[in-house]
């Protein structure tokens, strides 16, 4: 087992015994690859205190071995996981009490694992074991998280610089992507956003066939996924010469960014960092227009823990990577959002994400 | 609300009433879009005997009512939306059954729903409601579903003639999604795999830095989105002249894709286009090298009812579309897979993609 694996199963079966568990079964797909550098899109993990298995299908039989190297048993099943789970923890006469992501597992799921395992074994929904883990970056996964902003930087340069009049939104995401996987993303970490004019207001706008036009704002937010870790950023170009309010909007939000990022740093409150963003924007009587949380955890997945929303509580912690993302959206005008990737530190932060901030006229 | 989704609604509040039910909470996101045009990505609807509430959040609110349309209210939330949709259940004053579908909704979910609930109504899991009304494709999916095959035929087509020896499989990967997104894609329905060599053995081995080289089977599997609705196909080329023992593999798969294709109509045991592949390898010696089932649905997800597998009794309907992929897989020599898009007809079936399917020798 690589040490960086052997490392996170120690941290699990530590949890494990301060918890009274015997037993974790995990099917979150990012969880599965955290724990056993598994690929395929069918597996789940069981981590006892003393033995590792990872659950999968006949089609991943040659694969799974490559991946998962020493360490770990592989049950290759034809049958449902859930189902081959709770077999085996049923064939193993032993008892206590098991795991499992009651975030992730169906209804279904957990009834067919508690019906093939025996009575002797007491399921409990658990929340955040492996999650819990993940927020804290490792060294391999920061210097892998470090390449995927350094890639999605790369290719949001590219993409400003492909921005015209005449150009569909749709053309310009099918360049962005296929920018990504030439320059070697394994590909985008969520549906390219390519949002221009009034369609700038739909935080969440796909690329359509509209093409972009004179006077508008177009917002771009793209990510990769490179050797399975995320990045996701956001740029907001105008299309020719802004107008005053357009100028205004654009330095509020990017005031109310670089305050958030600012804010960042190891035992803080997430809640503090949204409230960094949003006074700016309160005080430019914006607030109304941001109509989203602050930013959010990125590593194995595009959206993870934590989450940097107006309640949130939680301390931030050194090693932890979050989106700094705040915007302004008017219903029928457009929007515009600026966001980077950024490393919480002891001291402060470190911001990943490198593509220049100020306001492009293009 | 446009004639499809009416339809739709229709039949499945007849189940609802055929099975007891007063609302089906529905989550999973295509069975979403499928009943009420939503396209974000936090959704969820609320289908009753006589109102129709489709859930999202603020993010969502004009892009929700663009695209839900007349007959939907739409609640827009920060809350997670099972405890939304619980509280709007409670605050009715009815009481009754409430479908929650047991395969789709986590542990947690139900948890959440049924504590803001009122006590009067019962939570109960079914599976498959919405998939069972998806299985067969209405007039307007059919078309979506055709052009989604044309698309992902004409990409095959380009892809075949970009293969050489000195490409690396991700290089070919990004030119293929490159096609697709230009042709007027969504995206990819699912992560091209483009595999050489030994990797070719692996059935969803991902495209990698690997080059393609003199003397390699190459497998590219590839499909589209288009306006919702998934393409999924699969060729395999041989780079130089084929030995006759790699002739011999690929004549079997072609004739037992050819037999497959052949038992397809409505009425028969999907067991049945099963074995109607799997009798030919057989035959040849080659079953222990058919680690998978022979085809599956395909619609607005790119793996959906019904499975072609060997023990699958369910018989097929007119109207569903389903794939037809026998593939061998030889580990460390590599692998061949030839898969096609074919509509299941009263009287026979029809195959919707049309890449050749000749062995090609590049």
């Amino acid at each position: 087992m690589v040490r960086d694996v052997a490392s996170r199963i120690h941290a699990l079966r530590a949890h494990l015994r301060a918890t009274g568990g015997r037993a974790l079964v995990v099917i979150h797909p990012p969880n599965v690859f955290y724990l056993t550098r598994f690929t395929g899109d069918n597996g789940a993990a069981l981590v006892t205190l003393n033995r590792l298995v990872l659950f999968t299908d006949p089609r991943f039989t040659t694969q799974s071995r490559q991946e998962c190297g020493r360490g770990f048993s592989i049950v290759i099943t034809r049958k449902s996981l859930p189902q081959a789970i709770g077999e085996t923890l049923a064939a193993r006469g032993a008892s206590g009490r098991v795991f499992f992501e009651e975030d992730r597992f169906t209804v279904a799921q957990l009834h067919q694992a508690r019906r093939a395992s025996s009575t002797r074994w007491t399921w409990k929904g658990v929340r955040g074991a492996v999650e819990a883990i993940r927020e804290v970056k490792d060294a391999s996964e920061l210097t892998r998280m470090r390449d995927a902003a350094r890639l999605g930087s790369a290719v949001m340069d590219h993409a400003i610089r492909t921005v015209r009049a005449g150009i569909s939104e749709q053309d310009l995401a099918a360049e962005i992507e296929y920018q990504m996987r030439k320059r070697g993303a394994e590909g985008p970490s969520f549906e390219t956003i390519v949002a221009s004019g009034a369609r700038a207001a739909l935080p969440h706008g796909r690329a359509t066939s509209k093409r972009i036009r004179e006077k508008e704002l177009v917002v771009l937010d793209l990510g990769v996924i490179l050797r399975g870790y995320c990045s996701d950023l956001t740029r907001t170009v105008h299309v020719g010469r802004a107008s005053r309010e357009v100028r205004r909007w654009y330095a509020a939000v990017l005031e109310a960014q670089r305050e958030a990022r600012r804010a960042v740093q190891a035992g803080i409150e997430a809640a503090a960092v949204d409230e960094a963003a949003r006074s700016i924007l309160r005080r430019e009587g914006l607030e109304p227009y941001f109509i989203h949380s602050t930013g959010h955890g990125l590593g194995l997945e595009v959206h993870e823990r934590p989450s940097l929303g107006r309640n949130q509580k939680a301390l931030l912690k050194a090693g932890s990577i979050v989106t700094i993302e705040p915007g302004v959206y008017f219903p029928g005008r457009g929007g515009i959002r600026i966001e980077d990737d950024v490393l919480v530190n002891e001291a402060g932060s470190e911001t990943l994400t490198s593509t220049p901030r100020e306001l492009i006229e293009i």
